[in-house]
């Protein structure tokens, strides 16, 4: 038996179990140049919802009655192509699928000596190179200046957080409940954060974090979390936006204060990006980010789920911030 | 007599004739080191909108009784600063008065015999530094790349389209009129022209012409006429904010579509700026912009009301887009 599990019907609002079809899926027998895949770590994402939609992006939507699929790392448990060894571990976006066969394309080995497996979903795989590239390459920090991170106790968040301390910013954290908050501050070095479910008026609370305004706004969250920030940004700001997990379930477009006026008064600039804009930078990123995590000086954070059969439930639990870091699933 | 016009109440919505005071006064004896100007030409620019509220922004707001204040074109009739001689002609942030005194600070010598002296509010003043700096440094134009410009037969919008068909781009305007439309084709060099105010579905429009997206959208407007072009930027396209003359005169913030979503799947980056940004390029911004003008290959555009009493209604005007290219009154 080999479990899949396939996209059944499009998510409309937030998805459901049933958007998700368990089936199995005998394995024909392996040709040369292929290798024998079995599933070990799973990565649930925000950005997946927007693969479920069938509209233009910048990655192709998921068709019905197809796989979903996602980073993963998996173990070669059979080999007929030379450039993989039984008992190797790789990680690419592949199949939810207990086992599959690949052709080896688009699968990068990854020693588990050199950190936990699954960190290379994590601080050393996409998760890590979007917070360490785009806060780099769009947010331009600098020493002393003022970073806010919303979405500061997700995957990508996290991780901004820890390398803007590393480069000397104040660091104002965005999270939705009280634990996140304590454990941004206590675990992660951010200097301030907020929750902004119980926070009665988020402006004014982003105004006390930062009194002299926001240099950084690194955004995954959007919708309200960000029109209070932007109310606080300052001259030459820099707003980065990575993710907008507040909207992925709308079935409307949302509506916002128009930020044209906003941007001209401030001379800021706002920017989107998708990780493989940086594709070019990807091997030094990782270099970076496994020398800090060597260091020290970037602590993992996961929450782990076990079981094939979580894997859905694990990614509806994302937009419900059931996940503090990165939201892994164990098989 | 010496007219002077002063911000009597602050506008609500579209500014009116009696929000507007004209007075009279006297003028002190020249002192050592001042001089006496004579206006000549008076700049109406959307932006001092802004300064008649009473809001914070870039720069201070008018006060209610004291003069408003643009820039002017004006002739020294007496001087006792060494710097300047009667008979020379400055530009300078001025007084709406038909005379008035100054020690020099802020005041820059024009030459009448290079350019019509009105061309220094306009393609050689902040008018032309506005449009040439805003789009290089954040348009980053290419050759080859399709720009659109709203508010296109407007005072900086005029002056952008030209240059970017200077740098070999494929130039589409927005403009409110059939005549600035034809216009904008027959005279500025633009590509394709739309009429936002005549156009069925704006959004379809701009995608008409602009059959492989936007590069560039260099936005004088904002408001639904940007909401159209936004829907059709593309990859790695720059939005770059000038101005918001759709939205000056709202007394409620204006809604939108969020915009969050569309920068991060187009990795599009949306910045505004004020020209003084930029101060250290205006000496040559201003040489370049000189020799375009010389070369032929600007033409400069104007829209000339006559008389001191004209200013205030000259300024109205550009809510209503009665202007084609910069709007000046001749005292």
């Amino acid at each position: 038996m080999n479990k899949v599990i396939l996209l059944d019907k499009r998510p409309v609002g937030i998805p459901a179990l049933t958007d998700f079809k368990f089936t199995n899926e005998e394995l024909p027998v392996l040709k040369v140049g292929e290798v024998l895949l079995k599933t070990v770590y799973v990565s649930v994402d925000p950005y997946l919802r927007g693969r479920m939609k069938d509209t233009k992006s910048y990655v192709p939507p998921f068709q019905l009655g197809q796989p979903v699929q996602s980073g993963i790392i998996a173990e070669i448990i059979d080999s007929l192509n030379d450039n993989f060894k039984k008992g190797e571990y790789v990680v690419g976006s592949l199949k939810w699928a207990e086992y599959q066969i690949s052709n080896g394309k688009g699968l990068t080995k990854v020693d588990p000596d050199a950190a936990s497996l699954s960190a290379y979903l994590g601080v050393l795989g996409m998760t890590g190179l979007t917070a360490y590239l785009g806060f780099r390459n769009l947010g331009l920090p600098k020493a002393g200046e003022t970073v806010v991170v919303s979405g500061a106790a997700g995957a990508v968040g996290n991780v901004v957080g820890q390398i803007a301390k590393i480069m000397g910013c104040r660091v104002v954290g965005l999270a939705g409940s009280d634990e996140k908050i304590e454990s941004l501050k206590s675990r992660f070095g951010y200097d301030e954060a907020i929750n902004y479910k119980t926070s009665a008026n988020l402006e004014d609370a982003v105004k006390n974090a930062c009194p002299d305004g926001v240099d950084i706004y690194f955004d995954n969250v959007g919708g309200n979390v960000s029109d209070a920030v932007l109310a606080n940004i300052k001259y030459k700001s820099r707003i980065v936006i990575c993710g907008a997990i507040s909207l992925y379930n709308d079935t409307e477009p949302a509506m916002a204060p128009r930020v044209e006026g906003r941007l001209v008064v401030n001379s800021a600039t706002m920017s989107g990006f998708i990780i493989s804009d940086f594709a070019e930078q990807f091997p030094e990123g990782i270099q970076q980010l496994t020398t800090w995590l060597k260091e020290g000086k970037i602590t993992q954070c996961e929450t782990v789920v076990d079981g094939f059969d979580s894997i859905p439930q694990a990614f509806i639990d994302l937009f419900d911030g059931k996940n503090e870091g990165k939201m892994i699933v164990k098989i």
